[in-house]
């Protein structure tokens, strides 16, 4: 039997027509961008195709996309960024966030202070104004989390930063290309992304950064990307994000309707399980992610042994795998600590299908089983 | 007539059947290195045999290299990690460095000391003694210049910095895949390459760091690469990396000697045209790299002229093109401006032939003349 791939939060099947279309590129795109002759001229010429389509894609202009090496980067250069910009001393950070973004705001500002969520895990913009002092200079707040999907309330965050003058970043790396992007509606200053989330190719991202907002280079050398971002120009992995993004954007309704509805059928399956709770329930959260905790079983085992029959899952987010204890996010949502040890993430791409779907939850049943069999 | 493409230290082609490799594994390994299920560790096996492959190629261990997106990451990195782990304030980085060295230092270090380099284009040893002071914490002499090729005493150098117990690193991104690299003879404590220098992939570079070096991230996040580099590992690129790596210096030996064959043709016919003035000559240097000065001559129009007749040369290193002033690398090796503006660089590489290179000349001569027309 194939295997299931149901880990799609961690990283996605890369698009096969893409891979094509990538490859092609390589081959004949092989100029530096920067050099002035034709073979640079042409690769260049790639880059601002890409960047015009992923600026199109989230409604803003080519000028305020900036390609990185992914999103964690993209994090870091954001909280470098504001950190610089605003000359202030302390970050509001939520609870929820990647160590990408919790770690950077710890090294780039004296101090770091975390904004809870509530018991509807949702970051609501009251906390954030709660959270903030005179000395704040940046803010910044997931739009989707990777472990249970919830989108948080960024526009209402984004006013009440413009409001007090404050810098506001959203890592939208679990959300590009899964629920609709519109920087104008979403009014944060910088955005995260990163292509291998939305079927592109690993190691490239990218930072929006808002027009008018002032911004420093995080890697320096060459002009590159409008003396902004140093470093030759990947252009074929931007080609690659591109068609990706652009892509998935354009089949977004149909997808997420379809996904969404492969995860009511895994979730009213799941259900079923004797001590299954679903943490992904009641906020709106982004359509592929199923995020459970079952109680008496340890999420690593249940993984591993679906893993074994074939089904690739998470028991957490995969820059975490395997330090054993329980999940950060989800014991800072409330959930408590020996629940959160039994957590599962079941996470769908538009790849999945009813079939695959419905193996997975007898697999994820007896696994449960055995789990607890062997615990017993 | 199809275009001749001369300007290989800008970058290269990728090698064909290594965009076709790339192409199949993007497609294969497609899991999260970082995530435990068996789509997860395929990938991560991926990972650790290119990181295998690249420790062969520099007679190191595996856990010293270190991928990232770059030459110029690189560079940023080991700058950063020389300025936390020495603790102290200036920098001492030859006048011939890459702006991702030189900037980054300034950015890292209180004060960048300039170490000149000598009438022969070289940075002796004895200059960076002269250089350090006791404040001095770490010292960057690059391996071989971009502009000229110019190989540097980076052992001797290196001896000298253990001596004084200052950290060195040498960017060895335009020499990397074009001499021979042997980590323990170089005797650098950390090492930059970038993989598109070497018929690789852009977008992917590593740090070689030598183990017991105190080294701290400059991308934080996750885990990923023994808690020293975060983000999702690129395995495709690494792959790519490794392969072009590999094949690169399996054929060294072959493709240097043909490769200097052809510039010493080049260099034959380029000094029969009036006024020319070969720049890379003397002292040992990289097998590809033709740097010339013409009196009389902007190398920009000079490179531009011969873009329209199908040939891809450069006036300088492609991330300083069109900003119209002379070298500052030919100036620091005792260029006058005037002639510096003459810049022309030919740079061959193992898919250029003798046909071209004879092309090449003689259009390099009717372009001189016709510029020299143009002016007068």
């Amino acid at each position: 039997m194939p295997r299931i791939y149901l880990d799609n939060a961690a990283t996605t099947r890369i698009y096969d027509d893409i891979a094509s279309e990538m490859f092609a590129a390589a081959k004949e795109y092989y100029g530096n961008p920067a050099s002035a002759h034709s073979e640079g001229a042409r690769a260049a010429e790639l880059i601002a195709r890409s960047r015009r389509m992923v600026a199109e894609c989230l409604n803003c202009g080519e000028d305020e996309i900036f390609f990185t090496s992914g999103g964690t980067e993209s994090d870091n250069w954001a909280l470098y960024a504001m950190a610089r910009a605003s000359g202030k001393d302390r970050a509001a950070v939520s609870v929820l966030e990647h160590a990408a973004v919790i770690r950077s705001a710890e090294r780039h500002f004296a101090k770091t202070d975390l904004i809870p969520c509530g018991a509807d895990r949702r970051v609501s913009a009251a906390e954030v104004e709660r959270a903030l002092c005179k000395d704040t200079g940046a803010v910044s707040v997931m739009l989707a989390n990777n472990e249970t999907g919830d989108i948080q309330p960024v526009s209402d965050i984004a006013r009440v930063c413009r409001k007090k003058g404050v810098y506001f970043h959203t890592d939208a790396v679990q959300a590009a290309g899964h629920i609709p992007l519109d920087v104008k509606k979403l009014g944060a200053d910088m955005i995260s992304a990163s292509a291998h989330k939305f079927h592109g190719p690993k190691g490239v991202g990218f930072l929006y950064v808002r027009r008018g907002t002032a911004l420093e280079p995080f890697i320096l050398g060459g002009a590159q990307q409008n003396g902004m971002r140093a470093g030759t120009e990947n252009c074929v992995s931007a080609y690659g994000l591109a068609l990706a993004l652009s892509r998935s954007v354009k089949e977004l309704a149909e997808t997420s309707a379809r996904v969404a509805a492969l995860r009511a059928e895994a979730e009213r399956r799941i259900l079923q399980i004797e001590g299954a709770h679903i943490v992904s329930a009641g906020v709106e959260r982004l359509p592929g992610i199923l995020c459970v905790c079952f109680e008496g079983v340890q999420g690593e085992s249940l993984a591993m042994l679906l893993d074994l029959v074939g089904i690739a899952v998470s028991s957490g987010p995969a820059c975490h795998s395997s330090d054993g204890a329980p999940s950060r996010v989800l014991t800072a949502m409330g959930i408590g600590s020996e629940l959160a040890r039994g957590e599962l993430r079941i996470s769908i791409s538009g790849y999945n299908t009813r079939e695959e779907i419905s193996a997975a939850a007898d697999a994820v049943a007896a696994a449960v089983q055995k789990s607890r069999g062997i615990k017993a």
